[in-house]
């Protein structure tokens, strides 16, 4: 079947899932030492000894938990207490070090976090709860022998252009060039690992909806009910309201198919995959890239390697979380559109040369009950990278 | 004169000039090697070598431009073009880079910015401009033998909790331990030496009005014209209405005592006292402690230093720039909190122990057009430490 391209349903919200915009306004800007990896990585320190300089460099990496704050905001009016605002560091720490992840960041990870807020909605004491989730997610990597350190940072009370809150990391690192990956080591036949972003693994205390951090616009405004309508504040004024908050749930609703309600489910804090990446590479399992599959979803790898086409005809293998399901039905989106803005349940795709190399991979992600599975193969192109998704036989996104 | 306690002019404005719900959120997180610096100083990154990482240190640090943006958001609607949104990454670099200077920071600083914004209402050619300006002004910074790098960044479409646009960096460097300065090392009997926040240094095209980047929400509501309350979305719907610009100043209207009009002296671009710091420490010169006279303004330095009373009987050598005296007149703001919100004119405090030192400084800060002179002494204080400043011989501000 082709695909036929609809109306994007994010035409409407004042967001775009491929960021065009921005590509642009940042495309004169340096891409650092390594043009094509995942993220920017940049020299050592020039105060450090030559040798020294040589041998290592760093990353420096910005993101945050984006629009998801605003539910755990409007939980917290709810009368649902303020235990979601205290999984967002854990959302904005996790965007960050799982991209760095990509490159080989595995451990010794210097946190800065960012707060704009209204301080007459954010009060202190829900400050309290957000800085002390820094400390406890940096407490449960501890567990998994992995350091996350706080580096300070800053909480600004901005409420002439913050109506709720915006929370933001900046993650720093520095490892051996012998240990960057790379994605433009990335080479025609390859296996594509995809690892699952959903259900329970051996380092969380809940189910984990797998919705992550990336595309929760679109979740919320097609999930939550016009009821939420009420809290201006978490409407852009600058869109039409009947876009906003169009879908038939309430926090409180159980998402079927699943242990969570619907608050729960879109507030799954992100998965981090840090203790499996660092498990391969502690293992020495040779890696050609890691994409993590975030802005852009399922098609995002489309930006990475050089004439190499993503043939990724086992996404079946991985079942679709109960989350894009229902975001999927609410508005009737087609799958190209699920696929370009979601990670559908696959939050990272590794890049292996080997069956075997695939296999080693899948049996680490189980032993932290992770599912995994081989979903495609990279093949050669002509000229520009392409991305195929089959589902089920039937073609659902070429690009 | 005692200092009479008058009603604080930021109540009613959704902010606190002293943060003391962010200092109280914070208190239990850790401060790092150098409890007492003015930023917070980690270890060098783990996989370095041992005798490299006992003889290095890294600080990262994040601030951000804070309401300034609206004021640029708010010209560019006005007609006035982009060239204000341009100047914004000059205030969010600073902001980091002029903290940093004070734990011994003034080279080879990388820079990730971070901007969050309503795409509707700051469209792409917008942030490209804004990108822009970063570029320009690292630019502007490698002419005075400093290098700034660009690593990376994120800009979040997150018009769901953002008005406007929030302008916000992180920067990171590394330094050898032996060039730590560290406030803890102040003592009493030293100098302080004030260097002005205004003017026209060496190193800038236009004259700065002084004001930096805080106590902005103050600044633009005090003298910005009701007739701006038209731009609701620079207006915090949980602050009164009739607290919002309540000055009498449209944009272009001159600001008397100056070259500026009063959009250019509210979007002055932050005065980095990059050069001038850098300049006395390749000189060797014995420094004590600086204090960048950000947010406390002239009061900040009573969180520094252990047993000290600033005593700042001189602060009437370097004259108050016009916008602070219009700021305060206003509102008929008393000196108390004027000099507690605003740099008042002095963007640095630099305490040295020799009176020949403070003089070499003096002069060093000439050669850049930067005036300067000593405005106080430290004494010894007994239990905590105090501020005292004076102007013309009245008491105006002490705790």
């Amino acid at each position: 079947m082709s695909c036929n391209i609809v109306k994007d349903p994010y035409a409407g919200l004042g967001v775009s899932s491929k960021k065009e915009g921005v590509h642009r306004a940042i495309k004169n800007l340096s891409k650092g030492l390594y043009p094509g990896a995942f993220c920017q990585i940049v020299s050592a320190p020039n105060c450090l000894p030559e040798d020294i300089r040589e041998k290592y460099v760093q990353i420096i990496h910005s993101d945050g938990v984006g629009t998801k704050s605003n539910v755990a905001y409007i939980a917290y009016q709810e009368g649902l207490g303020r235990k979601f605002l205290k999984s967002l560091p854990q959302d904005a720490v996790v965007m960050n070090t799982d991209d760095m992840l990509c490159v080989g960041v595995t451990n010794d990870i210097y946190i800065s976090n960012h707060i704009a807020r209204n301080a007459n909605r954010i009060d202190n004491d829900s400050l309290s709860e957000i800085i002390q989730g820094y400390a406890d997610f940096f407490k449960k990597m501890e567990n998994q022998g992995i350091n996350l350190y706080n580096a300070g940072g800053e909480t600004a009370d901005v409420g002439s252009y913050t109506t709720t809150m915006g929370i933001d990391v900046t993650a720093c690192a520095t490892i051996p060039k012998t240990d960057v990956i790379d994605c433009n080591n990335i080479r025609p036949n390859e296996y594509i690992v995809g690892l699952e972003s959903f259900g329970k693994s051996t380092y969380e205390d809940k189910e984990n909806s797998g919705i992550r951090s990336n595309g929760l616009t679109l979740a919320i405004n097609t999930l939550l009910h016009q009821d939420y309508r009420k809290y201006q504040e978490v409407m852009d004024q600058t869109v039409k309201k009947e876009n906003l908050f169009t879908g038939k749930y309430h926090l409180e609703d159980k998402l079927e198919g699943t242990t969570l309600t619907i608050a729960e489910a879109i507030l799954s804090p992100t998965r981090t995959f840090l203790p499996v990446i660092k498990k391969i590479r502690d293992e020495h399992i040779g890696i050609s890239g890691i994409i993590h599959c975030s802005g852009g979803g399922l098609t995002k790898s489309i930006n990475f390697g050089k004439n190499i086409a993503y043939i990724k005809n086992g996404v079946n293998k991985i079942a679709t979380p109960a989350i894009f399901q229902e975001i999927k039905k609410s508005k009737n989106i087609s799958d190209y559109y699920m696929y370009q803005t979601f990670n559908m349940g696959i939050g990272m795709e590794i890049i292996v040369q080997t069956e075997e190399d695939a296999e080693k991979i899948i049996k680490i992600a189980k032993d932290f009950n992770i599912g995994s599975a081989i979903i495609g193969h990279t093949e050669e192109s002509n000229g520009e990278n392409r991305v195929e998704i089959n589902n089920d036989q039937e073609l659902i996104y070429t690009k």
